[in-house]
């Protein structure tokens, strides 16, 4: 129990988890050591974490930064997350930039703690038998599959379902009629977490939540209809597991992605965080359950109906998906054409059955061209 | 994986508990068998129960049954409980009946699944030294030392707080003042659960709960200061365990003390049983936490006090309340009269610090001798 340092590399350390997972390490000077940061486009706050952490490795989406000593600049992510020094990675990049250092990184036998769901829905297959062929774990740092890791822990009985708890996101009790016309600022609005973008606006539609079940079917091997979405309004229990006899275990507190990036870090144990907020059953008063109502939410079933299907279908909604949000965000089109947007690149899409990572990083790809393009073919909005 | 049947010997076979423990292996032919069954005064209800389950050894509070073929009556509870054919036993007695065997079948390596627990309120160290010399298992079967349990499960962490739910019991919403002319009818209404006269009662002077963190204390060797009671009305969350980094595990189910006594009997393993009730989110629609407040259920604190002495305390707040609780039974005395009965009682108590298992029997049974004779002494009610 912590007599030796973690090492940890961090993919995405600009970003939501990426200072969040900082945030955490700067707890524990003593458990705790970064060695590798790596980021997109933030140079600026990137050289602040180089000055703070003092990481040996160092990899900057915008090309080489200006030299420092003791630190060496790679040249990819790929290098970055098998870096000789690192016992854990992080990855908590957007998109499908984490996943071949995702897979790297489980070949090299370097345990992932992976923030970045994408990753997963675009290969899950391939993600998945990097990690059963290597014997290296998959640490997952959202939430909601962060609870039900968490729930898992001990039991060999077999489960019966998993119940995923969603906030209903910045819209919840809004009809998707009446979403035509809000702003990506109003979208940005998530009533209980406080995340990045593109999961804020997947948050709303309900998209990040068809990407959850999925991730969660290929991290856990749980067949999709055993898998359930229940609104939770106030995002304290994060998921739930259904075992075989029907005794269902919870995993509960206040909504910090510390907690999740904390249990990754120091996965089987635990440490004391004084930092981190407590939870108190009673000043929460009351939990409440809702049925997910499809219709409120056209993306749920769009984007699982189609990611159900297997082979590059996953990869194609995951890149769809990730191009109506771009194209809301920068008021191209309205919130209620996200689906639209899906659907229509989807119906496009020439699918492979057996992917390798290569084709389903190309059919990720090709949907988002492909979406951005046919947006770009009609008037704004 | 259920290869080969489990051999379960049952004291106390026809009370709540037992009978709901038959009821389980009612649903498993191929994999649990009843081997012995003891019960105190119901000889009716054991004769059918000899019929359908066909043990090989019995045993009555009454005194030997007609013969039977293949059957073995055994003298006292020890015998049963040491039978050689047993892998398990179920210790469902009321008092200090079951607190010999208890120690009797751990020495002999046979896990109790234990649903008494005022065994381990009166003898805990010597009851808990017997597991832990003998190496074998006592497998909690109350839905909230369950709870706290299955929580537990692959977790290597400390334990920072044990949060016991209550129910709040058949007089939750009321003062204690009011209560002064209520009913042993009343009082056995409970609002959630189906349980014996005792421990209903129990509930709803929430001296039950006090047992409880007592049992939690030993069975966990979680301190005193480190176990909270919250009242949950609903009867969903069994209980939750916060750990080091601040997560909450809980474990929620409809309230149906088979699913504890299922638990145990299947451990670590669970078998799905479709007799039993699943739990539906959101038909609970809203889980609710409030403040146990005190000065509503004055027996709480007040035998947590005196348990929390150690040596012969705990055993003869056990002895005092049983006798307490038999006089409001019997209309001897009132509800709001069951504290003042325990406080008198334990006035008197001459504590041993360091007991045997006799001491801690003898100041149980000396407590309710003594609570008894007080009562008898003084005008009924």
């Amino acid at each position: 129990m912590g007599e030796r340092l973690k090492r940890v590399a961090i993919l995405g350390s600009t970003g939501s988890v990426g200072t969040q997972t900082l945030d955490v390490i700067r707890s524990f000077p003593g458990e705790l050591r970064v060695v590798a940061l790596a980021s997109g486009r933030n140079d600026k706050l990137l050289q602040e974490q180089i000055l703070e952490f003092r990481p040996r490795y160092v990899h900057s989406g915008n090309g080489p930064l200006p030299q420092s000593d003791g630190i060496t600049q790679v040249s990819d992510l790929v290098q970055l997350a098998t870096c000789p020094d690192a016992d854990i990675v992080v990855v908590a990049t957007v998109g499908v930039a984490g996943l071949r250092p995702t897979i790297a990184a489980l070949r090299a036998g370097r345990p992932v703690a992976l923030a970045n769901k994408e990753v997963i829905v675009i290969a899950g297959e391939q993600v998945m038998a990097a990690s059963r062929e290597s014997g290296t774990p998959i640490l997952p740092v959202d939430s909601e599959p962060s609870a039900v890791w968490q729930c898992m822990a001990g039991e060999t009985a077999a489960v019966r379902r998993l119940i995923i708890t969603a906030s209903g996101g910045a819209f919840r009790g809004r009809t998707w009629d009446s979403l035509a016309d809000v702003s990506p600022e109003e979208a940005l609005k998530h009533p209980t977490w406080r995340m990045g973008r593109k999961i804020t606006i997947d948050s709303a539609t309900l998209a990040n939540k068809a990407f959850e079940v999925v991730e969660a079917h290929y991290l856990f091997g749980i067949p999709y209809e055993q898998i359930e979405v229940v609104i939770h309004r106030q995002s304290i229990v994060h998921s739930m597991v259904e075992f075989a006899d029907g005794c269902v275990k919870a995993q509960i507190g206040p909504p910090d992605m510390r907690f999740p990036i904390q249990v990754a870090l120091f996965h089987p144990d635990r440490r004391a965080n004084p930092r981190l907020p407590r939870w108190n059953a009673v000043e929460t008063g009351s939990l409440t359950f809702e049925n997910m109502e499809p219709a409120r939410y056209p993306c749920f079933n769009l984007i699982l109906e189609y990611a159900m299907r297997g082979g590059t279908w996953p990869a194609a909604v995951a890149g769809a998906d990730e191009a109506a949000v771009d194209l809301f965000l920068g008021r191209a089109i309205r919130f209620t054409s996200i689906p639209e947007v899906i659907k229509t690149t989807l119906a496009a899409h020439s699918p492979i059955e057996s992917p390798s990572v290569d084709d389903a990083i190309g059919a990720a790809r090709w949907a988002r061209d492909f979406a951005m393009a046919f947006a770009a073919g009609r008037a704004p909005r």
